[in-house]
């Protein structure tokens, strides 16, 4: 199977690499709009540097990873399934929830298969609860917990650019609270604040932030962000059921701990998203590769990737707003 | 000091053992309704049994702990502070803030003190907690998270009359959120289901909730209650801040663990109330008697339990209507 | 049931204040050497003053416990079971075998209960811990570890009279070793080394040991012991089965944590033996008075007493003359 | 950097995929005495298959990797430097420490770099705990801890050409105890039986294992092995210092946790040493090409593999005549 990359920055230089270590897929070809970076990954993949038309011109390229910038993904997506690619888009396919239908219509039509980039969902630690949760081990479902921070807010220019805290960062514990309910929410709440970073509250946006949503029949979750935490990449679930509570905490740097006068001190939990979700990543490829050889139903699907848009779109108005937004996702 | 009982039940009998365990002060009298509560706790720590009015007219009592039903609360206090005793009230003062509000004008008119039973603040651990909070270790407060589940619901008639779950159970939780904040509410969103027990959504009730609020400064915080957790009495609490994140966590049964090809298990939490918050009913009552010998101002105070009683009214109307309520509870 | 305390000091302060505290046993009298020890505990728990003389012939008095200085504790127990109590004595009976020997002689032909203060078989935790060994549920014991390190070494005039860390401090560990192996060991072999403190390698002794023992059907035990631990007073035990590993662990001062960028830090441990002991002394006491009121053996007994000094003996013969030594414990 | 392969089983596998997945290194011919296994390694690292003898022959080939039986090891590090190859050899170089020493003599003459393969040197976990200990975070050393424990004792026919568990499962802790200390241990005693499986105690090996260990200056190492662990592969470190207590615990397969009524269940840990230390054996890997690259001296040195090799021999000697035994391994 011959893939090609369609930007070669941080995330797309990791897909890059782990398409490269693979024995059943090869990295052809890569384009950016930095020639460097680029040329710096074929150098180490072995892939040859092209354009964008000429990746998508080329029959013997069955699939594309769309790593670039996000105002860029929906015209890619549309372009890669008319030219007979199966697709793999980093999230979100658009900031504008319209302008996702036009382009997941385009798809459907195309019947090629595209896959969203929610890494989360693969991490080995959530994979393995959302399963248990799904075989029953916690019984029904009843409160979802995410928390999820950063160690350092971003450049307040990233922040003008980022559609808002809601749409830039939270849409993953969207996609991540959707994916551990199994049962579409109804009801969004959201309050946000810039604690953080003053500039961010300037720029219009939030740095902190809490939402809760609740389902049709009356499943709750929460999801809390912080744009700064001091102790790392800080990544929690935690699904209250009513035969028990599941929940995945955070990776440490090390096992290692050191006991004094001051206390047990481990170690922070680790920094840097690209470390921790390393696995992740792996395996998401892994699925989108199955789903290319039609060996599983692409997932999350770009219908995933519309849903958690219209959550963050939502939460986004709520806080606002200061008032509660229904959304009809239809059914799970 | 000379303390006289009222209400020799449950919580009743834990206060009474624990004035009768101190050589500061002497459990001299107590009522129940029921006869052989008194009679049996009187037994236990030497105490005299004798009715409410009697206690009330002995000038040799000093303070009296109010233990008795929630609607007595705010006429025994009213009676107790104008017969010259020095007061201590399990929580709430009244489920009607208005009658809260004539009561705390009787008792600041006495002069006497009045401390109100929101026995977490004085669990050893979130005492430690807090402390190291005001201390600054943690920097600015940005996100305070309280989560609180009961080992099992209440029978319904008791959830009938108990004001419901805002009011008779996440209560604690305002009061814990306002100890750690610093700074007061002033808005409040709240979710509830009914999804432990059919009848007490029946009842008109919830078991299952979330809150949010935010402070006028922007800080923000997160409760959820649910009123059953398999595992045993679930009670933490977690405060983010810009420095660092401080939190307490639960007790276990015991600090053994037995790891097999099942995994490494350990023990269930505590699931007893009485058993978790010993500790804390023992540093309730040494602050009150601190407070009765003018050692310290009472705390919690009787606005400490107005406040708390406000919140939950505010959670109440929100989860009802379906829209945030802003509430106003000046200066903390 | 009326009971008479043989020594106020820190040690026995405490059975004191835990007998006054009881509903179903009266502290009545007190001894010590120091008048204002037993002077002070009277105070506190309405007991007399008395002489040990006074205390064994006074026919109302049911039990003594013996907390007095170790060279003493042999006479006693002889004292107080010709004069017809039950007796509670601290560990160890003495520093010699044989007179432990004839001293337990005496006790069997009295007929009266012994019971020996071992106070760590009562912890709830390693309580909790045996008797789920004892239900199987790690299968066949193998490995045996004991851990236990104290926060600070003892004055060295403490060590010169103390036997040696073997007797004094190791003593506990082999009583442990013994609880949880339920088969007697046959060889022990000791390491020891003077590295916390040079004064106590001049004195003769050690500070830092380790021991290993074993059964006759091949079980065994480790044991390691260091007299300062910067991190608290650290008691651990681990027992390793054919069906699995149960183990008791440490007990901190908090359940606070705090993250920062230096890690996660939790409190040190229960710094305090008498604190970190807290639960088993009241346990232990629980034990002798129903031992007393024949509801159930006296346990650990003389005979244990006896054992545990056989180990100390043997690893201090060891650790001189550095081979192992063989013990016969008989059957357990 | 062109490197061979010789041996391409469990762990030989292992390295060749580690070096083909490399930029900086290339795996070019591999060698097995089972062709399909090094066929079928060719095959995923794009090597060629050849003869030890062609590959030792081959003037391109920088390095070589020992994999093979242990009793071809000193052989091939001998015929390996002759050709001037640096060399890579799994622990150990021989089961008879004067092999050892001929081999080593003979190495040293040839001036290529010799490493050992102690793999658990490289792991993250304890490379960072002994990086700490090395700048005196924990004081100065007073008792090193070696818990390892297998998952599953070996079939008996390998039990049987093992050299014993001392040489074949200890001597890894003997050198991580070594790695720790850094200083010799002077002093070995061990105790063994066979507990987990008759047929190695009828085939004259133990499967459960103590040694202490004791260092010139006073030093205590304490070790244990179980060559059955039902939770998983146990390896833990833990050292007592002057000034503080590091350790580095298990690894479990997930975060994830379950809470119910049963208690709090994580998972079990790592089971299979290839994933445990699967980072343990990419970072050998750096350290050898550094080596190779003159950037740093080969370390494990051959030298700590035959000190491992006679503090093994020792513990054999030991738990066989019961007595300890006196090792002088020379300066650290």
């Amino acid at each position: 199977m011959k893939i090609g990359l369609l930007g070669a920055g941080r995330i797309g230089r990791i897909h890059g690499l782990n398409v490269a270590a693979r024995g059943d897929a090869e990295l052809v070809a890569v384009t950016d709009a930095m020639p460097e970076a680029a040329a710096s990954l074929a150098a180490a993949t072995g892939a040859k540097v092209a354009s964008t038309e000429a990746i998508l011109a080329d029959p013997a390229i069955d699939a594309v990873l769309i790593c670039t910038p996000t105002d860029t993904h929906a015209d890619l997506i549309e372009q890669a399934v008319a030219a007979g690619k199966a697709v793999f888009c980093e999230k979100p396919v658009d900031l504008d929830a319209a302008r996702i239908r036009r382009c997941l219509a385009t798809v459907e039509k195309s019947g090629k298969p595209l896959m969203i980039g929610f890494n989360r969902r693969f991490d080995p630690n959530f994979a393995a609860l959302e399963k248990r949760l799904r075989s029953g081990e916690a019984g029904a479902i009843e409160i979802v917990t995410v928390i999820s921070r950063d160690p350092a807010p971003p450049p307040v220019e990233y922040v003008r650019r980022s559609g808002g805290l809601f749409r830039d960062m939270m849409i993953h514990d969207f996609d991540m609270a959707r994916f551990l309910l199994a049962e579409e929410p109804v009801e969004v709440f959201a309050l946000g604040s810039a604690l953080v970073d003053k500039a961010i509250g300037e720029a219009g946006d939030v740095d902190t932030a809490a939402v809760v949503m609740k389902t049709a029949s009356g499943k709750i979750a929460q999801i809390s962000n912080s744009r700064r935490a001091t102790y790392g990449y800080d990544q929690r679930i935690e699904v209250h059921g009513s035969q028990g509570m599941l929940r995945a905490g955070n990776i440490h740097e090390t096992t290692v701990e050191i006991a004094t006068g001051q206390g047990f001190r481990a170690d922070p939990v680790q920094n840097f998203f690209l470390e921790r979700y390393a696995a992740a990543y792996r395996a998401e490829l892994d699925a989108f590769i199955a789903a290319c050889h039609g060996k599983a139903a692409p997932s999350p699907t770009g219908l995933d990737g519309l849903k958690a848009q219209i959550l963050a779109d939502a939460a986004t108005e709520s806080a606002q707003t200061g008032k509660p937004v229904r959304v009809d996702l239809g059914a799970n």
